[in-house]
């Protein structure tokens, strides 16, 4: 067995010169979940195929690991020099996190060696250097697989002005949070969602990323740089993190017609952006409703129509298929041209501002809440209108919850903050789409 | 107001010898609905922009026609031959029909000129040629807008390999037929269905191609290409109309949790394709069901996932910016590469074979049914297994429906044949997608 896979293997890891048209020599950074998908992928595929694929080197921090994908010993470098030595046609970076692989990443772009990331935090704090470096050289920068895993798109509106002129973006794109709160309205606790997750291999081993809303950060932020809206750190957005999330607001929510569901928003105007990272109330109507489990989805309003696309958001084998997928486009495409607008000119800083939206606030009191009319006029004397509320049974006065028309969140703290303080009862508060 | 037309259009007009990198020269051949749309998009695009579009000559029938686009009478012309002489970079292609499109076509990309066309019967029909033409003569050939016009997905999937390798295609691509069926629950009737969509603009003059399935069979045709599975007549495919149904049989399917919709699916395995065009039984449980009116959706599964992709699918509007969009990539890619899989081998001819499904069956009878378990006993005595029935109350016995486990159309034919003699009804029948 093992010598059959050596034999196999042999093609994969001769280090070999200038070589046929075909075959394209791939330098792997960071063999752990993804790297080991791509390696396997690589491995499995048929030689007969239109483009053959073959690693050369993979670069790893821990030789002694033990690791479950077929690469010869000859393979495994932990020196990045060595792999560059190599001459690989791409390279491809999936360490994760921000050093070394932006030190790595530039210095390949820098030699003109193409290369594709599933890297977010990477992409999300420096993408906006790196795309000017490959565009300077030439080499392309792919990170198809850093939003929607599983779903070409980023590449597709790169190249395509009219369907990239977005004004508005909507999506649920991550997928360990979507399937957190859809758990918990059986489990009604996070941490029993959460502990059901790892029971099922379905969220990291550190979760805190997903929970805390920095990975949909990153994931917009990619998603903003590719849009050409401009340059933000994950950090300068309004991020909220699922983990305030009650299952309580999950039902109070499905009593008036929505879920909620962790989302990206980001709306375009003239001359402002507004962003939000964050759980909120999602009417059942929309269709990013009835996205559940792992699957991601995203919604973009452009000129003509609003663009939709949703698949798998995650998972080793759809992220090493996106990536082998970008390793093919860069090997066979015209350079620089890719992933990079009009020579990558530097993105401006944006400062998103506090959108006028509406709002989903449930209300809970120790033993009972006033009259829904006296709340009713409260909020309308700070200018906060509801469009709709829950009709509560006679014999349940300790909760309520209802949508207010759009407002801006300063005025809605004010009024919530009097409205707490004179019915003496907590508000849990959530952005809400529209319907 | 005139003079002002003139001096904005003076650049879009003038012959104009070699040109500064940045000005596209565009080709029209056709200014019809999608034609003018292409000509309005091209005159309202700042010259500021990244590429600067330009319209050289349109091709028309009717000089003397009146016409909704300001384009100077110096560009209007009837013959292909001035329309090339002015050495256009990209050609257009909006005619619709096969000829004289498919000549023009052929000269274009003979000449090396790169063609995008919006022309999903010319591709359907000849694409296979006109991709190998492209192929050797290096230019590019894109028809991103054949199928669902505002969303770009087809050329993606050119380039994507793995993405690309697709078993299933389940989708709703005709918006026409789709409207229709949605409002045939209010209006009771087909006839005034489409009476309302022509009098709200939403229909062609002659809607016979929607109404009969044989736009949604071009484009299955169109994917059936690009997805590489071969080539594929689009009469060659099972094709039905959705003139056949009733509201009274919408009714019946939402009696039992599911809708009717107008639908194109293929299934691919080791040894055979499958392929479908027509109104099917979708359950509500299915994203499809959800898909209204004029947009357009595609589900593909390939080996990772299901990749959805939702949008506008037709409107001149989403169709130029499409186009427009494809006219960027073709004048800015690397020629032959785009949209030619492998240097275009010929595709082979492909027989779509019948599936086992499941069937939506509805019975009515003038009088009477035969009791529900006597039915189901000589639907069994076929080998015909029933899911679910709907339940109707008592005083109603002139109509049930029911939905089939999987089964061949031919038996379930023989089975619906002996049942409809024996107890005197009619039977309608559609093929039902799984829940």
């Amino acid at each position: 067995m093992v010598t059959a896979a050596a034999d196999t293997l042999e093609g994969a890891v001769r280090p070999a010169p200038a070589l046929s048209t075909g075959t394209i020599d791939i330098a792997l950074l960071g063999l752990g979940r993804v790297g080991s998908a791509v390696a396997r992928a690589v491995l499995d595929t048929p030689s007969s195929g239109s483009a053959r694929l073959r690693i050369t080197g993979a670069l790893i921090r821990y030789p002694e690991r033990r690791r479950d994908v077929r690469l010869p010993a000859s393979c495994l470098l932990t020196d990045a020099a060595e792999i560059f030595a190599r001459r690989p046609r791409v390279v491809v970076e999936v360490l994760g996190g921000i050093e070394p692989a932006r030190t790595l990443v530039r210095q390949a772009l820098e030699s003109g060696i193409p290369v594709v990331t599933a890297n977010k935090s990477l992409v999300a704090a420096h993408g906006d250097e790196l795309r000017r470096i490959a565009a300077r050289s030439g080499a392309p920068f792919l990170c198809e697989a850093t939003v929607i895993a599983g779903v070409p798109f980023l590449g597709t509106l790169s190249r395509r002005p009219r369907a990239a002129a977005v004004t508005c973006i909507r999506g649920i794109v991550n997928g360990t949070s979507n399937y957190l709160l859809t758990q918990m309205t059986a489990t009604r606790t996070l941490a029993a969602a959460l502990a059901e997750a790892a029971r099922l291999g379905l969220s990291e081993p550190d979760p805190r990323n997903d929970v805390l809303g920095v990975d949909a950060a990153e994931k917009l932020s990619v998603l903003l740089q590719h849009l050409g809206w401009g340059r933000v750190a994950p950090h300068a957005l309004d991020v909220r993190g699922i983990d305030g999330v009650q299952a309580s607001d999950i039902d109070a929510a499905r009593d008036l017609g929505g879920v909620i569901k962790p989302v990206i928003l980001a709306e375009r105007s003239v001359d402002a952006v507004t962003a939000f990272v964050g759980p909120a109330f999602v009417p059942l109507t929309d269709r990013l409703a009835s996205v559940d489990g792992s699957e991601n989805a995203l919604a973009l309003r452009n000129g003509y129509g609003e663009l939709f696309y949703s698949g798998p958001g995650a998972g080793p084998q759809a992220t090493a298929a996106t990536v082998l997928d970008d390793v093919f486009e860069a090997a066979t495409a015209d350079g620089g041209r890719l992933e990079s607008r009009s020579d990558a000119p530097r993105l401006s800083a944006i400062e998103p501002g506090a959108p006028v939206t509406a709002w989903f606030v449930r209300l809970t009191a120790a033993e009972k809440l006033p009259p829904a009319a006296d709340i009713a006029d409260l909020l309308g004397s700070f200018g906060i209108w509801l469009q709709r509320s829950s009709s509560l049974p006679a014999t349940r006065q300790d909760a309520c919850g209802f949508l207010t028309l759009p407002v801006e969140r300063a005025r809605l703290d004010s009024a919530i903050g009097a409205l707490t303080a004179a019915a003496r009862c907590h508000a849990s508060v959530y952005r809400a789409l529209e319907g």
